[in-house]
């Protein structure tokens, strides 16, 4: 008899940080407008997340189809992009500096299972993108990673660990292939 | 000229196994219910999935977006997971154990054709994922794969071969690169 | 502090050919009713795109979910399949031949950045799949690319260089895996 049991799963452990009752406000009210494709501005989008105690800076560009698991664990800086139907899994935090672009489809990945564990217990862990970063369209960014400043994870790739600043990844598993040089600015 | 022809396809010798008028139901009543995020709890959903014919076993979690083809060739075992937007595209029967964890995003695809029939004939082949097996966020399973006890897909893998009992795959295509160990339960 | 400065990326260079009026009725109005599965039929669907300015080919198949960023900037030719969920995003021409498959979740990518400008300037390049060829589920196309005849990009692979006609490709990246010999048709 194999030892995996979830019914034995234990999640009493973990709390997003906010009531129930701004739970449930934001899964059935503020999630569904936030992905609705009826908001064609951005400046909606943001007021909306900030109401729900995201933290979102200036000029921030939010595309139709963006999905937040708990906006209170977000902090996005100024001039980033998030692109359409990105997903941003947050059961930790995920902080997004500024000057970021997260192109469609990108899937941001927080929560992890402990496989060893007969009761698969959870294991979240934040994601940290630095400024000037890009996560390419379909790109997927697993628990605990870390995206150094103005790096880049190719469309479709699949990161696991920490990505070097100024650096260019593809694939699944992501590797580096290129250095990313940057022109001055005029 | 190129010889593939689409308009050959003949797609009579495929039966999914229920009258129109239920598949209909389905498509445009049952279907939409399931993948709706107004149905909070995981009950209603089991209870719809089996007024459709799939057998569905105690405890099972349905989270909102899950997709599936034709629930009368659905098995899931108990105390089973089905995350959010996993899309169980089972044109073949799809057979899940107990204890399993499917996450968000992944994709069961049983439809495959054969590539060197000029008139591209469908070819459909069950997926089977055995007790404690854990399938990743957004991986893939193709046309006929057989996942063993306790195996894991990573996350963003996207498997075509069969997998080991115990064994943890990544990549895509997907590799073995670990074995799984399960501590004995407390 | 890090060069790359989106508040300066400036895309007046960028036009997708028609008026914002049609844009916006295509966004509010056509594009839900073609991703809408209330819309059973393919017909419906190809009168659709074409009133928005594509050319579709007849015997045309499109199922729900089917998503095209510009009509207007699409073309079609005949007994192609574009399956559920398949995502068409034409910032710049996608040409597609005649009896391709282009199967559910597919992605078609036609924009890039030059992530060595500040700026982060907007790089648009067209996408074009020969006769006979087959993108595969939730296959990903970049940016400039061209499927040749009869070219099959496998489920789940990443492709952002050519395909040669006749051969199969799998992988991220996409990397050819064998020939496709196609039988005489009957």
């Amino acid at each position: 008899m194999q030892p995996v049991d979830l019914g034995k799963f234990d999640n009493s452990h973990y709390h997003p940080g906010r009531s129930r009752l701004l739970q449930a406000a934001w899964f059935f009210a503020g999630l569904p407008l936030l992905r609705s494709a009826c908001l064609p501005a951005s400046g909606v989008r943001r007021s909306l997340l900030r109401l729900f105690g995201a933290r979102i800076g200036r000029g921030v560009v939010l595309k139709p189809g963006v999905r937040v698991k708990y906006p209170w664990l977000l902090e996005v800086g100024e001039n980033t992009w998030i692109g359409e139907d990105a997903w941003l899994d947050n059961l930790a935090w995920i902080r997004v500096g500024s000057n970021v672009c997260i192109s469609q489809g990108a899937y941001f990945c927080t929560g992890n299972h402990d496989w060893t564990d007969p009761a698969f217990g959870l294991i979240v862990r934040p994601i940290t993108v630095y400024d000037g970063a890009w996560i390419g369209a379909k790109a997927f960014l697993g628990p605990g990673v870390e995206v150094g400043e103005c790096a880049v994870a190719s469309a479709g790739s699949v990161v696991t660990g920490n990505l070097e600043a100024y650096t260019v990844y593809a694939g699944n598993p992501a590797q580096a292939i290129k250095t990313r040089k940057v022109r001055s600015g005029s």
